[in-house]
């Protein structure tokens, strides 16, 4: 097990040069990146559909949208109005890795995009462990779910700037509670920045945007 | 990259071998083992919370339950009823494996067993790859998430028996379509069986039942 772990290692450590270089061409290019991780389902697809709506005229937005098997999530979004998206199929690897994202870029045409948002596929394991050259990544879990998903997936929440907690229009048709999902979630990270809301309802959306316009324009001045 | 895959076969076929010794173990011992996996949250530990509950007087059930980081599944499952619960931390490992199930084992009393629930990572990905030597893999979607899964996920439906669609009495507050699950499940597995649920209303959980009763009586005969 020792040969398989030195060899993981130097894979990460391939994939951390690949994400080294991809930071340093968005910092360049002063685009924000922005890598959503999640579990299946959690709407990491309807979050970017829905920003895409509200802030494509005044941003101009690229997206990578990534999947195990299918291009429905890149279909979606380009369907929502997404104008510069790129679909990865993995094909049966669980996460995103510079790598694809790499490749997946020199296929876009960058000039004067503000904003990329990266969707990894979805799992709360794999993909805490790649570095895509992103500026942060975005957790979200749903009211859906458990609310222990934090204490279960610590290294997802370690390595996330921001916390998105969706689907709160579904509060109270199950166990889910608010309060101590928040909890266990600044217990594994306490620099967590939350957000509420629901992508379906449209609660919580405005302070999501107006924090992506705000980091946008900081990495400008 | 091709020293890493002749590893992973390697990996791989360990596994099958200790695997196997387990399924062979288990059929002695006329225990029938399900694997329960899934996305997080789509209702693993709520539906062996409730098994145990109906069926913990008539059949005698052990469970192992696995997690990433925390125990919390298998203390759910003893403050349900559960007797004969092992909880597996993998440590970060986004599936179990065979080495973890049999060690558990080890440390259950499985005499007169009737049933065993394995309750893998959730996660749709990895641990579609190990056999865990159990009877079969049965895969939980809830109608929170995409219907569309079975095609994201397809190697994990294939390996599947069972397709369990939890939460049907949260249908209607999103947009998951029953009609298109089953189909794009049944697209990638046309052996599926169904079943349509909801741990939290008890909706269909009977049909759930009596398959469970069927299936530990046929081993019997």
């Amino acid at each position: 097990m020792t040969e398989r772990v030195s060899i993981e290692k130097k894979v990460l450590s391939e994939n951390d040069q690949l994400a080294s270089a991809i930071r340093a061409d968005l910092a360049k290019r002063k685009i924000f990146a922005i890598n959503l991780v999640s579990s299946p389902g959690s709407g990491k697809t309807s979050l970017i559909e829905k920003t895409i709506g509200a802030l494509g005229k005044e941003l101009k937005i690229a997206v990578v949208a990534g999947d195990v098997q299918t291009e429905n999530d890149a279909n979606r979004i380009i369907k929502a109005g997404g104008k510069l998206v790129r679909p990865i199929v993995t094909g049966g690897a669980c996460h995103l890795d510079a790598k694809m994202v790499g490749k997946a870029l020199e296929q876009i045409e960058l000039d004067n995009v503000d904003l990329l948002i990266i969707e990894n596929v979805g799992n709360l394991v794999c993909p805490a462990s790649y570095d895509l050259g992103e500026a942060m990544k975005v957790v979200i879990m749903s009211t859906t779910e458990g609310d222990d998903k934090p204490l279960k997936y610590p290294a997802m929440y370690r390595r996330s700037s921001v916390a998105i907690i969706n689907k709160i229009d579904l509060l109270g048709t199950s166990d889910f509670d608010l309060t101590a999902a928040r909890g266990n979630a600044s217990k594994i990270n306490g620099d967590l920045k939350f957000f509420e809301m629901s992508t379906r309802s449209g609660t919580g959306l405005e302070a999501w945007y107006g924090w992506l316009r705000e980091s946008v324009s900081n990495l400008k001045k």
